[in-house]
């Protein structure tokens, strides 16, 4: 199991399209046989900032939601509300160890 | 409902302490009636540093977590392994957004 935080910037004026926009991309990925979770979280202190928490039960499977059709329509969307570029950073899971605690 | 990322910055070596502590604390952390989530995941590319991933039901639930005595066993057990003081950072949260896919 692995998690990726994905760091992302938006243009200000643009975090509302952006919510839309990921929120749909969310409700399709946590249906990916391969996904554990798929969080949205704002920065409570700039409102411009988002972090994707992304669980998958391997690489493989997170490599498979990068060909998905619901990823690539996000990642067309989305690529003129970023105000730098995204930054990804693998996780390593410590806890929980249990598989049965990750997916809903 | 509020996540915060904690960042920990282990002293190397005592990485394999810091985790059967931050187990612990997981394990009780998640009993709470409040928390939501309380992952714990390890830099891919440095393991002498950690994320806290902390959901909770409310700012008030967050807050009643630093007075649990696991929390406080916790806090007392590790504060020798810091190699630099944690950050904490809030968020709030956008997807889920129903309370149900939250807790497990």
């Amino acid at each position: 199991m692995i998690v990726t935080f994905v760091h992302v910037w938006v243009k200000p004026g643009m975090e509302e399209a952006f919510v839309k926009a990921s929120t749909e991309n969310h409700l399709n990925s946590i249906k990916e046989p391969g996904n554990l979770r798929f969080d949205i979280l704002r920065d409570a202190g700039n409102p411009s900032k988002f972090v994707l928490y992304e669980a998958y039960e391997s690489e493989e499977a997170a490599a498979v939601h990068k060909e998905t059709s619901h990823y690539l329509k996000w990642r067309d969307a989305v690529a003129d509300m970023m105000a730098q570029p995204r930054k990804g950073e693998k996780h390593e899971i410590v806890c929980p160890s249990d598989r049965k605690m990750w997916k809903r």
